[in-house]
């Protein structure tokens, strides 16, 4: 396989982003691959704020995994700043190739170049097999992760 | 009891806060009330990130809860903005009071009114008290939340 980029997202992205959050158990019931107005609005609030990461994983000019990376600073445990992943998506050609752990570890290493000293993700109960994945890469099943939608 | 206040932390309640951070089973382990320094730095930090609210409840001129809600821009569920909630403290001598569902639900309000379609906290497995205390206001544990330490 060729080489690949992790580079921050842009805009012409979003397309290929909403298609991998769409292509997804949970996310198919949510995203809306059809309309990408919200998906183009919210991109300009993401862009807007310089503490968010939206990344994307590209390999012969096609994305192929993306995150949104948070940094959070905080007063707790001594003023810790903390990073945040999110919305993790690697395309089906690539998922048992090793991207999802280049992914993460590049955000780990991302968020320790900024400062953080605690990287934090929430996965679905359902998720078995990423739980699996983050444990291996380190990440203990510490928390329990509570939503409220409102 | 007087009547209770919750407004934005401003730097001169930063002890009050460390205090009620350290005064945890958790918290005990890994905060520093006697060295104020990384937290007045760390509090620089949230003063700066518009989307950064660090609050106090005061009753009496008194610090007596505090909690961090952040504001995530995001693309994930059709461009959705969240809010996550923590370092969540209520003072030893107002738990059981009603002040941990009101300092909760200001955020959740707060969070809608900031324009968020979703509020998610983790808490630590092992404090099961606070989880039954986030489902009765209507929070759903359907995350595990894992975290690595940099």
């Amino acid at each position: 396989m060729s080489d690949l980029q992790i580079r921050p997202a842009v805009a012409g992205d979003i397309p290929a982003i909403v298609a991998l959050l769409a292509d997804d158990p949970l996310g198919a019931q949510r995203e809306s691959p059809d309309d990408l107005v919200p998906y183009l609005t919210a991109f300009e609030r993401l862009a807007a704020d310089p503490h968010q990461h939206p990344t994307v994983a590209v390999r012969d000019d096609r994305v192929v995994g993306t995150l949104q990376l948070t940094i959070v600073p905080g007063l707790s445990r001594r003023g810790a700043t903390r990073s945040i992943i999110e919305a993790v998506r690697i395309h089906a050609d690539e998922r048992g190739s090793g991207l999802g752990s280049r992914l993460i570890e590049w955000a780990v290493e991302e968020s320790r170049r900024l400062g953080c000293q605690l990287v934090q993700l929430t996965s679905d109960v359902t998720r078995t097999d990423a739980h699996r994945f983050y444990q291996r890469l380190g990440f203990q099943p510490s928390h329990v992760g509570f939503k409220l939608t409102l």
